[in-house]
């Protein structure tokens, strides 16, 4: 008791905060290219090859030397004899894709011809390298393909592959370790039936790794920490080898909140205690290297603090781009009323081309999460939405 | 030659068709709440459990009978006695989520208390069930908690969790087998250096079974299959077991085009040849009951084949709900000319707050794409956009 926040931060600020004190990593790793979507890559690719390496036919049709159709035409064709190798007065049927003979510099599509037994009839005049594919056309040595950080897409995996690539260098995935503390919580391994009263099934962990898996992360899940500085600390100081620590539950200012203190007793603490509602007594803070989030303890204020910190923290760890976030525009059923001073994240539940605000529930009503859609955002300075205004937003991914 | 497409179908009226043949299949599979994120439940998921399962706190703070805070201020405050059960008089400190001892009914503050020694000053009165959150409060038992085809995220496996869930029945991903056919084709895995003149490495396969994982199939790839009709009928019937078959090149008009007609002699070919640019030669079928779609072997056309085609078929195979997908709008740099009578398809490149339309880059330079962030497509009716104008631009995931 009368422990209360250092300070109150807003979220921008915060969050400012937290991510000065992240450095993108540099450690990497070689993938085969089946498994290289969604990955970062570590250094630029330059082409090794030119692609296409020979000239192709950009068509179906005839390979001629186009010094051979001077002034062709429907009206006044050129006729030339079908043959298996090409040189003057002769032509040669080549599919789309097809090396071009050396002999020849033009392909004159099938469409512009009439075959007659084995002549074939020129009715268009062509110029070298017409329907011609040069080589390096699509890639060439020494191209830069793409550079260093870019995000690897399916499409772009078949761009490896066809400059000849097996394996390509990406940024290995940041390792986040989760401590899940609390002397309430029972395993959901070990639970066999309902835990006596008092005592919950932890379940923030397994929110906390899917979350960290879905932004491009990998976990690692401690057991459950009980509610003492020194068993923190211990699962802390085991774990600084991740690239982040998330330590969820006891963060607030009770007399079993322990997290944030660790965390200054062992680094830094840059935050305790966020302009937002919920997720208000989110801590951050630096130790060694290893940024940390202490996770409010109640679902969705966990969630909230998931979001807005972990998500961009495993980021610019990993160096892995942000994409947009789907932003819908939709009207409200309902007033939102919201704290000033806060940034108020309210759930939405789809009502046709409208959103309902979900009112009233907890931050440690987690079902109510899993009846949201989405959520919108009142920001500090606003004291809240009328019923029927336009709003943004953000799916709950 | 001579063979021509049957029909041009506009890209809404093919995906109609394709999709009116295809049925949400109902093959389920347990998996446990670790793998659930992303997967689409079989089944309606009802509670067995009331969550919490006892009454609990909801603060910090001193556990009472309500009856025993009449008129309670900080003018009047009641004295309770500090004990460690709770009969009429007395109180108990009790922590947020902790059980609420059964004889008490509200939970005071922390705030609204003095404590000197044994004896807590109530400075507030307070009703019955203030600050305890009931049983059952976050989620009843035989509460309805998902509907079937829901799409589970993070928060939702957490969810599951609370109720004392360890494994959740999903819809199966559905399986599509991918055939790369084409004479000019080389296998990745055993091409060492460049291929000779006129062949190419196979690298549509791989951009097609990444495309298909990141939708939520699961692909398994053939050998290239050379440019026979008897070879690809045997590598189609080898596949009927499989949810889709995509078969990759030799799908145009040319000599060695045979994939459409292979699909309507096993089966039924619904569409050859779609109003769209890069993509026109796609075809789609149906072989008993397995969606077939014949994808352009140019790999930008496969591409748009894959976006329009594959991705609503796979979702409707296994009832994954369709996410918004994320739109920009930008203004172009330049001019966009369109063909009219077909969607054309246009790669972009985001320069600053403008896109940069990539024209000029064939149907076949897969590098195109690669420098492309984004697409603009122009309706059929629509002769295309002039610099400046704002457009709808989507990302290419």
């Amino acid at each position: 008791m009368g422990r209360i926040f250092k300070e109150r931060t807003s979220v921008d600020e915060a969050l400012r905060l937290f991510l000065r004190n992240i450095s993108p990593f540099k450690h990497t790793e070689e993938v085969p290219l089946q498994a290289c979507a969604g990955r970062v890559l570590a250094e630029a690719v330059v082409s090794g090859r030119d692609v296409p390496h020979y000239r192709r036919a950009a068509m179906d049709g005839y390979a001629v030397r186009a010094s051979d159709t001077p002034g062709a035409s429907p009206a006044n064709p050129v006729l030339l004899q079908l043959s298996d190798s090409m040189e003057e007065g002769t032509t040669m049927w080549i599919h789309t894709g097809a090396a071009l003979p050396e002999e020849a510099d033009a392909v004159v599509m099938v469409e512009d011809t009439i075959t007659v037994r084995d002549m074939v009839e020129i009715r268009v005049q062509v110029y070298p390298g017409r329907n011609v594919g040069q080589v390096g056309e699509d890639i060439k040595r020494k191209d830069l393909i793409f550079e260093e950080g870019h995000l690897l897409r399916p499409c772009d995996a078949a761009v490896l592959a066809s400059i000849g690539l097996k394996r390509v260098k990406v940024f290995r995935k940041p390792v986040v370790a989760i401590i899940p503390t609390g002397d309430e919580l029972v395993s959901r391994e070990t639970a066999g039936e309902v835990p006596p009263p008092g005592m919950v099934l932890e379940t923030n962990g397994l929110m906390n790794a899917l979350y960290v898996e879905r932004w491009g992360g990998v976990f690692r899940c401690t057991g459950i920490v009980p509610d003492r500085p020194e068993s923190i600390r211990e699962a802390v100081e085991t774990n600084l080898d991740a690239d982040m620590i998330l330590i969820s539950g006891g963060t607030s200012v009770g007399k079993r909140d322990h997290a944030p203190e660790v965390v200054e007793s062992l680094g830094k603490l840059l935050v305790h205690g966020v302009g937002i509602i919920p997720g208000k007594p989110t801590a951050l803070g630096i130790i060694d290297k290893t940024p940390v989030v202490c996770l409010p303890g109640y679902p969705v204020a966990g969630l909230v603090a998931l979001y807005f910190f972990v998500r961009p923290g495993i980021r610019k760890l990993g160096s892995i781009p942000e994409v947009p976030e789907i932003v819908l525009r939709k009207r409200l059923t309902a007033k939102i009323s919201s704290k000033i001073g806060y940034v108020n994240f309210i759930r939405v539940v789809f009502e046709g081309d409208r959103v309902r605000p979900i009112m009233g529930a907890g931050a440690g009503v987690l079902s109510s999460v899993a009846k949201a859609d989405g959520y919108v955002l009142v920001p500090e300075n606003v004291e809240g939405y009328e019923e029927g205004q336009e709003v943004e937003v953000f799916l709950i991914e």
